[in-house]
């Protein structure tokens, strides 16, 4: 009997004028991207990145939070005035933006009462009914609401809040992953990759990445598929594909 | 008498499963949102990522089409099979799929009759009408057809298109940007960043950053407008706000 196989979808959203600008390089996709499907078969299906504008978050967010199981937010939940996510969803869910005790104490404490001022509170505010995220680098708690995460902007502290946010994910089945290079071009085995990839339709996505580093050029064959023995089946066919071409296979790259 | 600003606004569509898989981290959204900003003032609004699917495509194709003036998409125009995009662009605009006679004719001399393959022709192909952009790098061009502009996925070779791209874009008016580092916290100028952003609604675009490198914990305020004087002005108050606070202004951060 086949087993069935449970997707999980996900999007991201990245909020910040300093991405579009060009003058921050994200680095949070790439690293919640591979966390997720690693560590709990969660697929993204999109990124959309945009600026710190209320009506961009509202619309972009609801847009996202039907068509995927979870959205994941990252950037504008700190203390200045650009900082305008929290407030937004609550806007985009129409639920009272407001302090979340348990947040507010976590900071409280953290800060001190007598430097906890104004904008530092303002990190604590929140749709009602969130769930926290802890944040074990900075205190200032991320947080979850229906299918939301709401996560900071700087690397460092949201892969610090990784591990705080597992329990409130559902787990998809794994998606596994194999790869080849090889020292050749392109077009020189897309006839015969595209033959295989449509032997595995739906079964194996096959992609083709050059590549051009450490003075070599080269193809990256990469194999994803949630059937580990399709997975390794079509994997075979490529290396032999490979080596009635006598191309050379690299290794550890 | 004041100036008329011109503002041309732009998005991104990459296109690519590596991207969404976390496998390949992207450099060419800041690159590209950099080099438009600094040569031509193009402000680029939103940036998708999606996977090489053409349903997708066409559905993010058409609604950035519309909603911004140009539209830069990155990835998918190889020679293998999972190279869409041009394919998917003709669709979108009901334009026909055909090589393009000058595209043949690069690509041909480039490889030479004999390795002249299949999968290399497909590079030569493009909707109907599209207005070529050479490529100094790989030969095979890009293109532009009506508001969209079709760029490769490899970084180098993106960056080194750019220049042949120019003649065609309209230029808008250059946005101006200055930038103070300090050595703080954001919640301790929070409020008073607000207050001037307040004053300067609408003319300059304040961001705060916060930052932790070379060992140091810091803020850096950039600042963003089309108008110089308003924004030097601006910058000053800045300065003056935080030489009150007896904060350090560190320089070339």
């Amino acid at each position: 009997m086949a087993r069935k196989y449970k997707k999980i979808s996900a999007s991201i959203l990245v909020i910040g004028n300093e991405i579009l600008s060009g003058r921050t390089k994200d680095q949070n996709v790439s690293y919640l991207a591979s966390w997720l499907n690693t560590n709990l078969g969660i697929k993204v299906h999109e990124v959309r990145i945009i600026p710190d504008e209320e009506k961009k978050i509202i619309k972009n967010l609801l847009n996202l939070s039907k068509n995927y199981n979870y959205v994941f937010t990252t950037g504008g939940i700190g203390p200045t005035h650009d900082d305008i996510t929290a407030k937004s969803i609550s806007r985009a869910f129409k639920k009272k933006y407001m302090y979340n005790k348990e947040a507010y104490e976590i900071l409280s404490k953290y800060y001190g009462k007598k430097e906890f001022n104004d904008s530092r509170k303002k990190m604590a505010k929140m749709p009602e009914g969130s769930k926290l995220i802890y944040n074990p680098s900075s205190a200032a708690p991320g947080f979850m609401i229906k299918n939301v995460i709401c996560l900071p902007g700087v690397p460092l502290i949201l892969q610090s809040m990784l591990h705080n946010l597992k329990k409130y994910l559902k787990k998809g089945s794994k998606i596994f992953s194999l790869s080849i290079s090889t020292q050749t071009v392109e077009s020189k085995i897309a006839n015969n990759l595209e033959k295989i990839q449509n032997k595995y339709k739906k079964v194996v996505d096959i992609g083709s990445y050059p590549f051009f580093r450490l003075g070599k050029i080269g193809v990256s064959v990469v194999l994803r598929s949630e059937k580990k023995t399709k997975l390794q089946s079509c994997h075979k066919e490529i290396i032999k594909m490979l080596t009635k071409k006598k191309l050379r296979i690299l290794k550890g790259i």
